[in-house]
């Protein structure tokens, strides 16, 4: 894997300097159309050895780009508020927008390889955390980001010479830290476990470029010519090519699905306060409970129109403390939003333990409104249900309670509903010509619901398919199935 | 001062659910006029003793309202990230956008209230912070938001009885806390320090209502009908009338300036040399200190097009760790700030401890192209000098340390320099036709910069002027000045 970077590169200060002048050129003029163009963001990851030249690399970067454009993203030891989020909420959070380049110093790949190296993770797990690299990274290519991806290789012995050099300059000594010394006597295990990493994460959508460290001159053509190729590459595509990561969805054989085949069902008003009550006492035990001190929950509502997701809503936050959740209505993006993979602004949203956060619609808008209005294109919702059920899982693994229902009506249900808010509360609830049109669709969004819901519906995050004709029925069915899922996944 | 609410007040439950009815209507109806309009925020204060039912308040407005657009923001002990920022930091990153309402359950207030009882802060510390909030509560009116204070009052026996109430019912026991029977217990100091604060805060922009919290109808009416009349009244205003907090700037006398008075200097390139090299060095190893290790630095660079704002910055950044520093560039605001405050896009770029942002155009935009084009009312830009002293002293309070560049050249050299860039690198530096029109108002930017000059330069966050019109001068004194003002700062 390594031998390449091994046989001894090293350019000339006459050679350097010469390829450096018109380099340095081109790079800004990249930088600056990819700015203009701000179509998509640019991620540089820089890993390697201790002493191979991580920071050194990365100055000269700014040496020669546009320092406004480029950012540094640095993770040391997590925040409070990262650890109370799964472990990828800090690399979402510091994601460049289009037009950007951010390069991290230190990435995903940083953890699992330290914590293979002291042994604390097996290599199972390891192999199960590059599994998820491999998906995210995917996800952010699919999404349209270029990923460049850097291994700045040492030998055993180029490493001690390059940390005893840096240590005896007085500005870059500072760079030489106890723990670089130890990472000497642990090469070996680096090594295995870097070369472990970087097979596995060596995929065709973000392969690993490995660079031989040792001459600084070579080290930083290298970077500097591969970041400019792939640059001028992509920006000169007339169009980014759609990857199709999913088979297309089977068409349904008959009309019976699970939502035609939903039998609704009613309650009548007395049984209903005293059900509503008894879940909504028990929800709120349950969100005030020392096994929810560490623990989040995530609910996504979904639903055709007036099918009642916001009363289904407010009488789960009638039972909880308004200063742990936040109710998230999901309507057109930001430009903030838009300049980010589309799961970005759901990951924001992500609370913070013994909190909870309410989506009215949800990241689920990819595969039905997204899908049926093409707001974007087949090949994007129909990866969407994979990055979906990443998103979820990395969610649940972290501890965080998810729960997703769909609230069903039929169809002459919705039209009375429609009648009633025009004539009862004429200006609160307008009815828009496009709930019009969307009811002109009904067909097309029960079939991606169906879609959905068959492609999304996991034991750690199920679908609660709720029969809504009757709203006192799904109000009390949303607060039990929610609090026996509480129960379930706090072992209560 | 609390007199009036503790001549008991009531409201039998048939009045109340009488009014309750039309009140929750109306407040449904104005929310969403609020949030159609998207034109100003609603912030929402609910404050007062212990057990006078702030969370309970809180809980009724969202069953009466829709919680999609309505946010707790809670705050507990601050975490990391908020305590390496100035101590307003938190507030300003949860203010609510434009058309949404925020609930504060806790505020700006809490602290310095509960620093006095404890008698942690001295009573002219306390006058200051008051100060300091009165100034942020008259910047956020100023800005458009409609602030609504509320404080809950108890008598001392009113206090005893409602927390005992509380404690009986199993749903609200867990609100009981033991630091809520220790606060009955320093009732007499909890009304004296707030006496104190609200007196001093019941400003003509931002006063206070006091409610008795004794009676649970009475006070859900008081609050829900005070909202609900101060946003039908805001709502039904044409326009927002602007006040102007700042006399005119005074007519310049003669054409002695600051700027023009500036003797341009150059500096030899050999000289030029050895200088950068000697004070990037002392820069190098003052940021990597220990006696930096708790601070951060801010720097704004501000400056005619083309004088030279870019080049200056990357001579302070190459003696930087990548890791370290951020350079924002200031450009047109996205659609997320534009529904904040115009402050709002700079707090959220505040370095940590030991970091360095640098802003490439600054809030001082605010007072040169939005004064100039017109972006902003006069009353706007003449309150903004007031407004971000304000900003920096928070800065410098908090341990940041803050300096501002204004880059002089003159019109000549920049036509020099818009030429030179046209010929050597067209496609980098595109010329545009805003760069020739902003070159046309080159008096009125002059007189803008010189009045920001002398309203703004403060002996902990000074102005350094720097004659620009030759680039090794100008960049050589940028490291200078910032070295010797480091220095000073960090007592070194």
């Amino acid at each position: 894997m390594f031998e390449s970077a091994e046989v001894g590169h090293a350019i000339d200060k006459k050679a350097f300097r010469k390829e450096q002048a018109t380099l340095r050129e081109r790079l800004l003029d990249v930088q600056r159309q990819l700015y203009d163009q701000a179509s998509f963001p640019v991620l540089l990851l820089i890993s390697g050895v201790d002493g191979a030249g991580k920071s050194e690399t990365l100055a000269k970067l700014y040496e020669w780009m546009d320092a406004r454009y480029l950012s540094t993203l640095a993770f040391t030891a997590p925040t409070d508020e990262e650890r109370e989020r799964p472990h990828m909420w800090r690399y979402w959070r510091a994601l460049p927008p289009h037009g950007r380049i951010g390069a991290f110093a230190g990435s995903w790949y940083s953890t699992p390889i330290g914590q293979r190296i002291e042994s604390e993770i097996s290599r199972v797990e390891l192999d199960r955390r590059l599994d998820e690299i491999n998906r995210f990274e995917a996800m952010l290519v699919n999404e349209g980001a270029l990923l460049l991806k850097f291994w700045l290789h040492l030998t055993r012995s180029g490493q001690r010479s390059r940390l005893r050099k840096l240590e005896g300059d007085p500005l870059t000594a500072w760079r030489v830290t106890k723990t670089s010394w130890e990472r000497t006597r642990t090469y070996d295990a680096l090594l295995d476990a870097a070369g472990h990493v970087l097979r596995l994460t060596n995929t065709s959508w973000a392969p690993w470029n490995i660079v031989d460290g040792t001459d600084d001159n070579y080290r930083y053509l290298r970077v500097g010519r591969e970041l400019l190729a792939s640059l001028e590459r992509r920006l000169g595509e007339k169009r980014v090519r759609k990857r199709v990561f999913a088979p297309p969805v089977a068409p349904v054989s008959d009309d019976r699905t699970v939502l035609s085949a939903l039998d609704m069902r009613s309650l009548a008003g007395k049984r209903y306060e005293s059900q509503l009550a008894k879940w909504q006492g028990r929800l709120a035990e349950l969100v005030r409970h020392k096994a929810f001190a560490r623990r989040s929950l995530v609910l996504a509502f979904e639903g055709m129109d007036a099918a009642g997701k916001g009363g289904a809503i407010r009488r789960i936050t009638e039972a909880l403390d308004p200063r742990q959740f936040q109710v998230v209505p999901i309507a057109a993006p930001s430009d903030d939003e838009r300049a980010h993979p589309y799961l970005w602004r759901f990951w924001r949203q992500l609370p913070r333990w013994s909190h909870v956060t309410i989506f009215d619609r949800s990241w689920y808008g990819r595969v039905l409104v997204e899908r049926i209005e093409r707001f974007c294109a087949e090949a994007d919702w129909l990866r969407a249900y994979a990055e979906i059920n990443d998103f979820e899982h990395e969610l649940v693994s972290a501890g965080t309670i998810v729960m997703k229902f769909w609230l069903q009506i039929d169809r002459e249900e919705q039209l009375r509903r429609f009648k009633q808010r025009q004539k009862v509360a004429h200006k609160r609830f307008k009815i828009t010509p496009e709930d019009w049109r969307n009811r002109d669709k009904w067909r097309a969004y029960q079939k991606a619901a169906v879609d959905m819901i068959d492609r999304t519906s996991t034991g750690r995050a199920p679908w609660v398919i709720v029969p809504a004709n009757d709203k006192n029925f799904a109000r009390v069915m949303v607060a039990r199935e929610l609090v026996k899922h509480l129960e379930r996944a706090l072992r209560l």
